[in-house]
């Protein structure tokens, strides 16, 4: 039997991220190529007393089907903590629990881009959200980076294209894979081009509260009074991703839309999840459960930039956050890129070559991007130095 | 701003069911229209300790980010579990496991349907899976029942429409929502019009297991020796629903496309439920459990029956399920069956529409689902009783 698969899918390839974190399964490999979170910060005995007491008072409300919707009290929670520093979420907004922050990046394709049409996105930009959109037959419209902010210049002209886009896709807070941040200023012009030319904004904002330095800025969808933003929160990177839960915050029209297409997904998410997280929002100390994460952060990302100054070739240059977990590493042009992630690899040091995250990843690229948040110290160090000397032989 | 939502989910209406269930959601309500699996059946108590223990001794692994395939442990346990009385994973199959089945219909539609392509399915048919095809923009074409087997002229005319329909969508046990069976012969013939005519078959297998009566009919899938079966095994109605796992096995390149459409979807599914699954099904006898669901539904069946034959005019029809959840009922023609629901839920007793489960929801239909598993036995008797009334009064 000859199988045929959609042109939708045609495009999509098993994402290369995790087809190199399958490579480094191996514990002695040393991986920047991962996107987890670091596992010291998860609330692993806060987590194993409620979801002890919920299935011990309550175990048919986690074992039972459950509204697509999402429990209410983590709807609930989810807006009393999202809108603890700022109003993301308004009147007039509704809220959707979804299966991680993945899943919101497919609904938004599967409601609102018919196959051709277009959504217009950072470049580079996180991989899982445009293969979400490929996998729904969009095309990609990537706007590049001028002067380490996003060129408008370029977004207007994107914005400018006939037929209209469907939405850009933003990822303002220590973006994925550079490690950058919008300013204030560049968010409001972006939030006037979306006015201007009607067309909506998917916020996506997994990081935010991995913030270890300067101030909070304020997210798209706070600035926001006419129904532009669609909001992506995920709870991956505070709590837990295993357990994959995410809040979709926006118009109720769209989210109405929305929870009829996770209807036709998955039913509803996981409710022992939804119930624990709940829990956990609602009875402890966010404010200093994410202190503490920032720390662990903040620390990882020093260490990483402290021998990345030390090791890697000064002609190398690389962003610096101030939060998230990655950094992006541009080597000079007449070392090839392909090459020199093959080498690392060989050397048992991964990372990701950055055409991935490209709106072509045929493009020409000389980046690659590199996780702090995984590895331990140790391994940070010694695979900065071996990357170090890979650039110093390339050279 | 004015929304613009796509032409495929322009066809997909909130599911009627859950409409209703939300109707349904005060506890006077007696509701036959509901799919829930009868909560005493759950292994609450498996669960509780099983859960402490892996959050205990190993929470990292159910909280950080896992891979899209599925966990290992899960895999090889429900291989062996699904392969126990027939051959249903064959060598040259690969499991992938799903958020649910309700994933499984998508992936199928979103991996093998270009919008515009052709899904065969019963008629009537499994609501949730009709809208995840339409969803992504395939068209239905349903096959009608004749003296109580699937029409397999009409099915043979239906797979020499051009072009080809992409797949047939069937639920061969205690079909939902008729509690129908496909004998042994008609899945025979079945899978010999797949092979003449080269149309995949996606088998949904949902209720197999909770057979009260009669011997077990092998699966399509243990039938085929030519990767014509896609299979879709949950375990929402032996284990938990609340969970959302299921497992999907088939020829090894479409379960690869599924993967990447996994990933693109949710990354991969809720770790606890996948971990507490899996050591639920090797470490508890599961003929036992099953023995004792297969007593629940049996009793709560012929109680379901025996209520019916005492009350329901004898101008109405009903089948006879050996196994399931639901049973379906056929008025008498000149009772309009929109109707009879409406007065039914005025007085405070919901069951389905018929024409929900249908490829065209505006087609007549005279019929509606009764679900068994969900109502206590006292509400089992009121309930029927006063839809009896109600046909009286209506006839």
């Amino acid at each position: 039997m000859e199988y045929h698969f959609t042109n939708r899918m045609s495009n999509v390839k098993a994402s290369a991220i995790r087809e190199i974190l399958k490579a480094t399964a191996d514990p002695d490999m040393i991986s920047f190529a991962g996107g987890n979170p670091a596992a010291e910060a998860f609330p692993v005995k806060e987590i194993e007393k409620i979801s002890a007491e919920i299935l011990h008072n309550d175990p048919i409300s986690v074992l039972q089907y459950g509204i697509t919707e999402g429990d209410q009290g983590l709807i609930d929670a989810s807006i009393k903590f999202f809108n603890r520093n700022e109003l993301a979420f308004k009147d007039g907004d509704k809220m959707l629990i979804t299966s991680g922050s993945q899943q919101i990046m497919e609904f938004a394709a599967k409601c609102l881009c018919n196959e051709g049409d277009v959504v217009i996105c950072e470049n580079p930009s996180f991989l899982g959200a445009l293969n979400a959109f490929k996998s729904l037959g969009a095309l990609l419209r990537g706007v590049e980076y001028k002067e380490g902010q996003l060129d408008l210049e370029a977004l207007e002209n994107a914005l400018q294209t006939k037929p209209k886009p469907r939405f850009m896709y933003l990822i303002p807070n220590y973006q994925n894979p550079t490690g950058m941040t919008m300013s204030l200023e560049v968010r409001k012009k972006i939030l006037e081009l979306a006015k201007k030319y009607e067309v909506l904004i998917l916020e996506d904002n997994p990081y935010g509260d991995l913030r270890f330095e300067g101030e909070a800025i304020p997210s798209i969808k706070s600035l926001d009074q006419d129904g532009l933003v669609i909001y992506a929160a995920s709870l991956s990177k505070i709590i837990a991703p295993g357990m994959r839960i995410a809040c979709c915050m926006g118009p109720q029209e769209i989210i109405n839309k929305f929870t009829v297409a996770k209807q036709a997904s998955d039913v509803h998410s996981n409710l022992w999840a939804q119930k624990v997280m709940a829990r956990y929002l609602t009875e402890y100390d966010m404010d200093q459960h994410i202190q503490s994460i920032q720390k662990i952060y903040q620390a990882k990302c020093e260490l990483m930039l402290q021998e990345i100054k030390k090791y890697f070739h000064p002609a190398v240059e690389y962003t610096i956050p101030t939060g998230g977990m990655f950094i992006w590493v541009t080597l000079p042009k007449h070392i090839n890129m392909q090459d020199f992630v093959k080498k690392a690899l060989a050397q048992r040091v991964a990372v990701v070559p950055g055409n991935a995250f490209l709106d072509d990843d045929q493009k020409e690229c000389h980046s690659f991007r590199m996780n702090f948040s995984t590895p331990t110290n140790e391994k940070i160090k010694t695979g900065v130095q071996i990357l170090g000397q890979l650039m110093y032989e390339m050279y």
